[in-house]
């Protein structure tokens, strides 16, 4: 990333980077189409024959990506480089909209004895039905300065977020220990600060680990927390930075504005329709120099199994597709996937995603038959990493100097 | 790798990998077919049709692979990353079978005074016919406690083994500087200790030292020995642990088998036939999650530069194929080579070697028109790296979780 910081230029043109959420697919029974090659696209073939193909890994060959480093692989982070904290990715996992001075924990509820000693560090597995109710008891625990936010992910486990925005204390330190101390028999530990700088965090989850062993206390569901991967947001190089780019992000969802938000970009709320997201480009549109829209439709209707609900979403953005372009003008658009989908599968896999390069002022590399796996395979780019694709698009919008002499 | 250990889980299903050493070829005359293309193989074409396909460089673009760095890569390891002692690339390069504790130095006849200054260190590079009776002597000399075994290599090279497999002695450690000062006019060194673990075998390659000199006392076509790159199997992950998979190799020559157990696969010997796999494949499979089958007759073939004699060897196989999948079910078949052989050019060549990956359940993933260079230049897969293959191997047999949330 330092070589593009290195070689970013300012851009003649601007970029949309159109994410269509699970979009890779497979064949529903062997040697048919998959879900993009059976939908009715005339748009995306159109951009397709008028501009240049190929497929993406997000993160490497049999690796199957999650949504966070999906995105961060677009936005053009090497995913197994850039690496989070489980407190940030378990926020993002269940859609927690963290903001730049949070600092996020990974709880779990756990039984103590009545001398302190941990007896089960994950309270019996307690059911998710049971843990409801105590984890939205310790979303009630106040202290002053900041704002405690908990959110229950799944049986034992729940996410702590301390914020401290609009305190005035700036952006905590999160170096500090977990309490978790892997094993039963023992009491949990203090949060220890592991740099002096984060004094202040860890006192803050120490004084809420007591508030939250008050709230508990005597109950026969959970008697106690253990929290761990306390972390912020990584100090990652960011997006406006390296590619010398303002930049905003336009989803319904919040994990997808926590990831842009991660590498800086502004990131607003549209509504979940495929329609919305061009009123969210034009809005865009004056005050930036890329844009990134997601679309979670696809990836909804894959992981629900249904082929045909697919499809159709993806001829529901396909008009779509072809107004940005016609909006972004000689402007590059990139359309894509964060990974594959496929209906069959019913869940997120590892297979390659078809992308599309639009725009710049360049012809159509070759005679593609429309927007698809196969064309993709047989595209001119090849088959890459996911986060060579924000190079390939800012080369085309003229944002990248030749390297060397 | 470590990424990989990480995401390992137990596999749903069994992968057989099933090497066709040297696969990948030309064309005999332009336009015209390749081995691959021009042999009849209605069961890997079948295999392709259902299954999906791809390219591979085994090391990188433009890197003519040996046979040991093609099947590292095979077996999921970069090949630049993971390189072995020049000992140990000597004695797996003449196909000797390294086993476990042994010790392995590359080994040269030369010259030296009657000071015991060399005066050549190459023995007049010593025509291979006037070797051959000083390293069968060589290999002659017992020492106490371990097996020592001289196999000549060329001219005047040779690799010397200190096997101590059985002496109870364990595995000794191997760090210990070779003898060769890398100039005339001054004796060989002592073979010296590096660490105080390396101590005893140091004094086993002195000692041998010692009798080679005696052995070669007075003779006109070399009097002394120098020892280079002393090493013994790497410390490398083991194969079973990074990927949570038991593993068997079936292979007729030694060196598949010692590439097999550099990274601690179970290696076993097999007539070296084609249907004899089948045999090994069918042995192994009740017990193993893994299975590496080596055939060698395409290689052979393609290095005598025998166009016809290498399809014939295809052909012969392809029924055989077939077989392993009906053996295998849903389980996961990937068919490739270590590296191309094109019979036009007599040896081992750089270009990218198809592959074939086929079952987990999945459908087929495009309209392959069966088995060959071209049809995997349009594979959904695109063109990846050798130590690509092992991971969408494991992932198509449910043996990889997702990457982050």
């Amino acid at each position: 990333m330092q070589t593009v910081a290195e070689l970013a230029q300012p851009a003649a043109r601007k970029i949309v980077l159109l994410v269509l959420d699970g979009l890779g697919g497979l064949p529903r029974e062997p040697g048919g189409p998959t879900e993009l090659e059976a939908a009715r696209t005339p748009c995306l073939d159109d951009l397709a024959r008028t501009g240049s193909l190929g497929l993406h890994h997000p993160v490497a060959p049999g690796i199957t990506p999650g949504s966070g480093p999906g995105h961060l692989s677009l936005f053009g982070y090497d995913p197994l480089r850039y690496v989070t904290g489980r407190g940030v990715l378990e926020a993002l996992g269940i859609r927690f909209d963290l903001r730049e001075t949070d600092i996020a924990a990974r709880g779990n509820l756990c039984w103590v004895d009545q001398r302190g000693r941990l007896t089960d560090r994950r309270a019996g597995r307690i059911a998710s039905s049971a843990a409801v109710p105590l984890t939205e008891r310790l979303n009630q625990i106040d202290l002053p300065g900041v704002t405690c936010l908990v959110r229950h992910v799944s049986e034992h486990r729940f996410v702590l977020v301390i914020r401290s925005e609009g305190s005035g204390a700036g952006r905590l330190e999160t170096d500090v220990r977990g309490t978790d101390p892997g094993h039963e028999g023992v009491p949990p530990r203090d949060p220890e600060p592991k740099t002096e700088g984060a004094r202040r965090a860890a006192e803050l989850f120490g004084t809420w680990v007591n508030r939250a062993a008050q709230s508990l206390a005597g109950e026969a569901g959970a008697n106690m927390v253990l929290l761990r991967g306390i972390s912020g947001r990584p100090r990652w190089p960011l997006f406006s930075d390296v590619f010398g780019m303002k930049a905003r992000a336009v989803a319904a969802y919040p994990m997808y504005r926590g990831v842009a938000r991660l590498v800086g970009m502004e990131a607003v709320e549209a509504p979940d329709r495929a329609d919305a997201l061009l009123h969210g480009l034009k809005d865009a549109l004056p005050e930036n120099d890329f844009v990134f829209l997601h679309y979670k439709a696809p990836d909804k209707a894959g992981e629900d199994g249904d082929f045909d609900r697919k499809v159709a979403t993806i001829e529901a953005i396909d008009p779509v597709a072809g107004d940005i372009a016609g909006v972004l003008g000689d402007g590059v658009l990139l359309v894509t996937g964060d990974h594959s989908t496929p209906a069959v599968m019913r869940g997120h896999s590892w297979h390659p995603v078809p992308f599309l390069l639009h725009g710049g002022g360049l012809p159509g590399e070759r005679r593609a038959g429309g927007f698809g796996e196969a064309a993709c395979a047989r595209g001119i780019h090849g088959t890459v990493r996911g986060w060579d694709l924000m190079r390939l698009a800012a080369a085309r919008a003229g944002g990248l100097k030749k390297y060397g002499a």
